[in-house]
């Protein structure tokens, strides 16, 4: 005898929709929802349709944003003559938190996957190769993932970019820091030991 | 610098609020909902808002339904002079998975744990009683959890309701099916042992 409750199922359903989410974990957060006031659920749907109408894409480096440019694109502070490539929104985050980074961003939303139908008139490569052509820009750091969709998309970007004579650079590939050299995979280490820098 | 759009970090932070689930995943799920489309988005709003405005509590045994009674109450099949109590809806849907239990539920909604300052007036436990001196029913199986707030609730319970000659068992301990009795901890022993049966 099945127990359903159709609204409950339908919101669980969504939730499992969602990347690494599976039945329980899904079936958890619906009743979580169920346990919240109205106000409070009314504020998490509201979240959710806002991000959508609100967040679209900078007009300058394709990361998402609420203004017309992103707080990157905006800022006095950065070098706008040093962009770093990236595949995904998080990526900047993840290179923010670094602290390191002066220089603005370019969002590809995606890496060029033939297996996955992804061609590059998918990605915002040709804003960039713009960018490349306006002359302002000095440098192009590729931080693509070191997967081989990744490889294969800053090939293809640096083989489009340096005969307007920017310079393209690449992300190190190494070891991890804190990691066991006994534990690290063959490629890898292949990789660390071909970008040695002396001591 | 940081990198802030505040709807996204708005939702963000919706995600973060639900159990289990930390910055990382919250974050993921974020960038889920801003892959989907307008409508796709208007339906998971949609979810939970439905979700909170349909769903109840079932008249007689407080299990969440969309309608007055649940479908186990409204079942015929069901046998309504047995009845398993439980912490939780969930609950209610893992027994109901085992396919073997014709009884019907009494949910309570939580425990008694004066830690927490919940006591027996917070959880339906009133009403529970109000079921068990009705004269219809013949047993009452505690299905608690085997804690320590589980099973004070249910000996609570177990002396409020026998007063009516209502027979109130509880689910077996033991070791559970397929674990190691090796790595067994001790007070799961020790209560396997006592509840062993011949064979």
């Amino acid at each position: 005898m099945s127990y359903d409750v159709a609204a409950l199922e339908k919101l669980i359903e969504q939730f499992q929709k969602m990347p690494s989410i599976g039945r329980k974990t899904a079936q958890r957060m619906a009743f979580h929802v169920l346990d919240l006031t109205d106000d409070e659920a009314k504020e998490f749907a509201d979240a959710i349709i806002d991000a959508h109408t609100k967040i679209h894409r900078c007009s300058v480096c394709h990361n998402l944003t609420e203004n017309e440019l992103c707080p990157v694109c905006e800022s006095v502070n950065r070098d706008k003559g040093l962009v770093c490539v990236v595949e995904d929104p998080r990526d900047v985050l993840a290179m923010e938190r670094t602290r390191e980074y002066s220089g603005v961003y370019h969002v590809l939303h995606g890496v060029i996957s033939p297996m996955n139908g992804i061609g590059p008139e998918q990605l915002t490569i040709k804003s960039l190769v713009e960018r490349a052509s306006s002359g302002n820009i000095t440098e192009i750091i590729m931080a693509t993932n070191p997967t081989i969709e990744g490889d294969t998309t800053a090939m293809y970007i640096s083989k489009l970019i340096k005969p307007f004579g920017v310079k393209v650079t690449r992300l190190a590939y190494g070891i991890p820091v804190g990691a066991d050299i006994e534990y690290a995979d063959d490629i890898t280490l292949m990789r660390a030991l071909s970008g040695r820098s002396e001591l």
